[in-house]
């Protein structure tokens, strides 16, 4: 416990060690990536799996981001707690409420085609745009993102539905459970996506799901890719099948063997009515400093046997199982 | 009184008659606007000059929008009460709040730039955007547009100020005077344009005002272009000492007399953190229902001899002076 703290910073969470450094009052040490195997107190790191697991055998995994879907959980030694962050979601529900505002305005093309020289022309032929006020906005999933984007949607006088596992939402004006996921959507002019991807959300809306969904209907992924089944999404924005979309996330990112992987099989980018944007929804410098103050935190804690914030995964033995 | 009466209606609220028809449960006719003077009850209209105090004399000038700053009032007769229509304070504020969020997220650029091939150079790219949460809005002016705009932004977490004429202005964090524009403006990361244009108002904003802000502030103009003074504003922006704007309100319209003109003398359009939209803020079909439904129900009521609604310049004789 005199010793300092051996840290591992991998993958996204490279780069941030200053601004760890900077929230992180105990002694430590920085490791660097190396081939084999070192003694290590705790790796940040969203993926682990058999090659992280012959390399390091930490105390500690902690996620540097919510979604454990990167984590084998086979592969985490038995000693070893996993913990993960959140405070994205405030910058999520900005970028959430930003994509709803600017489809509902057509925000984004009447900025690209205005021009001073067709003004007159422009100003004669507007076309009047939607509200969202009394504008229904389907959330599937009530976590800490769909929370607060349902606080800001609330402010707007728009309807907010839910579909969450219990079906239960407190302040959501009406909430589903899972089996009744096309009930919610049938009736929703916004659709989010705010859950986790797991084995029960993985194209937990394909082609069925869409055709059930309002024509003027917008969707918008800030979770994972393939909870979107990705040809029926693309087929049915691309036939106008439903109004629109923006997507953050993606069905392929690059990887050290594929390390030019385009985000899908399919050319989202080029249709007229769908925002994309190269998974930046979360990626604020106050949601970095937010995660890594509570990952010093984590580390304090670690150091100092004192149980541990945000466990999604506790240790086998009963050491660290505080 | 057992006449239909006679409304006409010019400029923007021609073509609005089948929606006006929809919510007038009185007999009614439609004048065509016509050279020689003719009779009518009720003229809709936002302007209202000496050509138009020639061709009519009503009883009621029912602005179909909120601002007189195209009525001179000496040409009004003085048997005529002049009435307004807010019903766009909605859509504004929905419209401020996504331009805030888009300058704050950089959402257009990082849409338009979106491109598949070269995605796993811009995930790997990606530079961290601003929050909203704890940002300061400052808003010139708190009447109708503000207040809503200001319920809206405090769901983000934001702090709201706000200039208005008395100091006063309940629900906001803190206020001021005119003479303390400054002091806001200092201190604002969003300054918002809801006040009207008046001879007060003209030019409030200027090259001296400019200079006070932040480098970093935006500023949103959806109330009357010459609030913002035109050069000074140009140059601040074109010089990057200010960061950005939405602008949709201009400095021309056309005219009979300049059917062609130009928005401004100077190409905002072309600056790359200039956001220009044709007055399109509050121009939604709920608004102008909205809209129409009122001024249904004031024609109601000058035919009934009942007061008026939204009186900002009551008769001068005392028939209608309810």
């Amino acid at each position: 416990m005199s010793d300092a703290l051996a840290v591992v910073m991998l993958g996204v969470a490279r780069g941030h060690e200053p601004r760890l450094a900077r929230f992180l009052g105990i002694p430590h040490r920085f490791v660097g990536e190396a081939a084999q195997r070192q003694a290590v107190d705790a790796v940040i790191s969203l993926k682990f799996g058999a090659a992280e697991a012959r390399s390091y055998a930490p105390r500690l995994l902690q996620l540097p981001g919510a979604g454990a879907d990167a984590v084998d959980f086979a592969s985490v030694p038995p000693q070893c707690t996993v913990c993960n962050v959140f405070e994205h979601e405030v910058p999520i529900a900005e970028y959430g409420m930003a994509a709803i505002l600017a489809h509902a305005i057509g925000y984004l093309p009447m900025v690209r085609d205005f021009s001073g020289p067709a003004f007159a022309q422009q100003y004669a032929a507007r076309r009047p745009h939607a509200e969202v006020r009394g504008k229904t906005l389907g959330l599937v999933g009530f976590g800490h993102i769909g929370r607060e984007l349902a606080r800001r949607a609330r402010a707007f006088g728009m309807q907010v539905q839910a579909v969450t596992r219990s079906g239960h939402a407190a302040d959501a004006d009406r909430s589903y459970t899972p089996e009744h996921l096309c009930d919610m959507l049938r009736t929703a002019d916004f659709v989010f996506i705010a859950c986790p991807l797991t084995e029960e959300t993985r194209h937990l809306i394909g082609a069925a799901e869409l055709a059930v969904m309002k024509p003027t209907a917008v969707i918008i992924n800030v979770s994972r890719g393939p909870i979107l089944e990705e040809e029926a999404l693309y087929r049915a924005l691309a036939e106008r099948r439903i109004g629109g979309a923006t997507l953050d996330v993606w069905y392929q990112y690059p990887t050290p063997t594929v390390p030019g992987a385009t985000p899908s099989r399919f050319p989202f980018e080029q249709l007229p009515n769908v925002h994309c944007t190269p998974h930046s929804s979360g990626w604020t410098e106050e949601m970095f400093d937010r995660r890594f103050a509570l990952i010093a935190d984590n580390l304090t804690r670690l150091r100092e046997g004192r149980p541990l914030l945000n466990v999604i995964h506790p240790a086998r033995s009963d050491q660290s199982d505080h």
